[in-house]
């Protein structure tokens, strides 16, 4: 091992069983029967997770935070405890049934790295911090990504806590609860300055597996626009009223919905057009739907193409809103991003010294190093899961590829995080 | 008023005012602050309903029944106790956000007719009882027209008894507390044969207020199917997850709704068909839904066309549903009725002899009397309410209306009831 420099040393420290029974440990906060985990945002299974973080980080004698939007910190104290922090984290809440890896994945990577460096007895020069950012799934309350756009400045938390969960309880009440039943110091997000920003996750899409490859250097994240349609018709009743006196909203909804398909058929396959959720009132058999609205997820590489698509769905809705009126709004919109050269550099130099197969990558889903890339150099690497499928219980991956990938990431934040050859921990 | 016969006196006795305002009472329990009504079956408002129609019985010393389905019964006792009684009824129950007067006139009007018949001392020769069927909304749980088709015996009360309410109580629990709630003593229902049944409803519609007509003579009750169909698919991530790799049941929900357009344009304009609700699982902005479920309410006069049609809604949904597998599903099936032509031509003749302008209808809703026309001699008069607003808080009716519709249920009462021109009270 003499020869091996320290971040090569810490990378052969990870110790794939280790994180394995982490992962595990998690999975079970939440656990459903067939191998999933129900685990949303700001749930008390949710705050579940982080305690058991927090434990874990106590048993080792690390500090921990939380700041205003519940962003939990795990912190290894660097040799200069003044020094901007290097970030590793991902998230800890999932969608109602979700897998065991999508959010835990990139955390419990974050935690093993600790764990190695631990067990080589180095000291970084700047201190590492593993996070778990709040709300990434946005399944229990909108926009997603709440903690990690909160910390970044990219939305502002006060506009965020007005929010209603699906369950009818307000973001402010939540985020308070869920503060309150977590006993980490409260540290402002306002103090802490990032060196720079690492997430491990799982690709969530097939690339990787179905080109065997067990890392993915991820080049950037396509935009992603939230957009809502709602249809305002009249109740009617369904026996007598006549169709021509009719203003049905969910026929509306359903002409716009079917007429996508040529939307999309008219762009490239990058391009991600999802109508996820409907919301229909009063969704009574015998009644003529006086309201429905839409949830439209769009997402695309290009910004042009993006503002170009919302153009063209804002005249479909138009269109075909018959007698109903409209509103149309965008909820919400991230610009595509492009990850730090340097940190992809330093993924891609980590991979390679390590002998490990990779690629450059695009990422299709969201993440929280979208918002973080904002404020400081961001990097991403993906691990492949089986069929490309996530946010499902049948989510899965191999501790193979879980090992891989938790080596990539010590090796790059040894190196980002500055070493002394061990010098430091002599004196 | 020497010179007229009795029954023409007793429809001559009907108070406009007096129905007004016993309306008025009923729409005080359950009442909106917009005007509404919200009074869902079997709920403690419902059951307050049909305790104050047992006060206002009692006061006028006449006897109450109530049945195994909760169903409530006023009897005006005829000079021939064992003749089979003729029942004039309605529902009091409503839908979530209903009005005043759907179900409500019905029975109101009822109790006015005994009123009118008490104030003008005639002795009809069989008994009148008003009924109050219970659950004809079947909006708190299905199949509506609980109470009157368990007493007609086109469904089993045992099969009803064991669904469950939107609120998660079981049927049976909801009516045995709404029985142990009301002061009437049970009386089986099978032990009641009626002779004839009449039933005064608003039209919930349009056609009689644009004639300008008050009162419509019900031809008969459209054929109401309800049918289900279930679209699975898979749940897959919205921004990674190539369109041609997906599985999305919403999209294929909205084909099938968008190409009922064609289907209806085939068909005559008595044809309803309406997609009233829709369920969709995970129902998560960021996720390709899995499952979308849709109830459709189909309504013909013609069972024939019901058939046809519900073969082109199979053979529709199998056409969109691309990758998803499908249920379809027969609901329920209420065949088209035709009210019996004597009780027809009675309330004909009733309005005639009063001089009030009347029409042939047909219903487009269903009602309580749909499943009394199986087990006795049933007609139907309708009123107008304001724009054929229904099941909305909003529904109006004018005081002269309701009191024109009153009245040739008083007069068709005393005919099919039977009188002696007073000379049995004289005895």
């Amino acid at each position: 091992m003499g020869g091996k420099v320290l971040p090569h040393r810490v990378a052969d420290a990870v110790d794939g069983s280790r994180l394995w029974s982490l992962l595990m440990d998690l999975a079970r906060i939440g656990a459903l029967k067939n191998g999933g985990v129900a685990r949303q945002a700001l749930t008390d299974l949710d705050t579940e997770a982080k305690n058991f973080v927090i434990a874990w980080a106590e048993a080792r004698g690390l500090l921990t935070f939380q700041d205003e939007a519940a962003n939990l910190f795990v912190r290894l104290e660097g040799a200069d405890r003044e020094a901007e922090p290097l970030l590793i984290g991902s998230h800890l809440d999932t969608q109602p049934t979700g897998g065991k890896y999508d959010g835990a994945y990139g955390v419990a990577a974050g935690l093993e790295v600790i764990e190695a460096i631990r067990h080589t007895n180095a000291i970084p020069i700047r201190s590492i911090e593993i996070v778990a950012w709040t709300n990434e799934e946005g399944s229990r309350f909108l926009p997603g990504a709440t903690g990690s756009s909160a910390f970044a400045g990219t939305r502002s938390l006060d506009e965020m806590e007005r929010a209603t969960t699906v369950d009818g309880q307000t973001v402010a009440d939540e985020l308070a609860r869920s503060i309150a039943g977590t006993p980490a110091p409260l540290r402002r997000m306002a103090d802490v300055r990032p060196f720079a920003y690492l997430e491990a996750h799982i690709e969530q899409g097939p690339v990787l597996e179905a080109s065997g490859i067990p890392v993915g250097i991820v080049e950037g994240i396509q935009g992603i626009r939230r957009l809502s349609i709602t249809y305002r018709g009249r109740t009617a009743h369904a026996g007598t009223t006549p169709h021509d006196l009719r203003a049905d909203a969910l026929a509306a909804a359903a002409r716009c919905i079917s007429m996508t398909d040529n939307l999309r058929n008219e762009h490239d396959e990058l391009l991600r057009l999802t109508f996820g959720r409907i919301e229909v009132e009063p969704n009574s058999p015998n009644t003529v739907p006086s309201i429905a609205r839409l949830t439209i997820d769009l997402r695309h590489p290009s910004e042009a193409v993006l503002d170009a698509i919302s153009k063209d769905l804002q005249a479909l809705a138009e269109e075909t809103r018959g007698p109903c009126s409209l509103d149309f709004v965008t909820v919400s919109a991230v610009p595509p991003v492009s990850f730090d050269e340097r940190v992809r550099c330093s993924l891609e130099a980590a991979a390679c010294v390590l002998g490990i197969d990779h690629r450059d990558i695009t990422s299709g889903a969201g993440h929280d190093a979208l918002h973080l890339a904002r404020v400081c150099a961001s990097g991403m690497l993906f691990i492949p899961c089986r069929d490309g499928v996530s946010h499902h219980e049948d989510e899965e991956i191999t501790q193979a590829d879980a090992t891989a990938g938790a080596r990539v990431l010590a090796f790059t934040a040894m190196q980002l995080a500055g070493t002394e050859n061990g010098l430091k921990k002599a004196s």
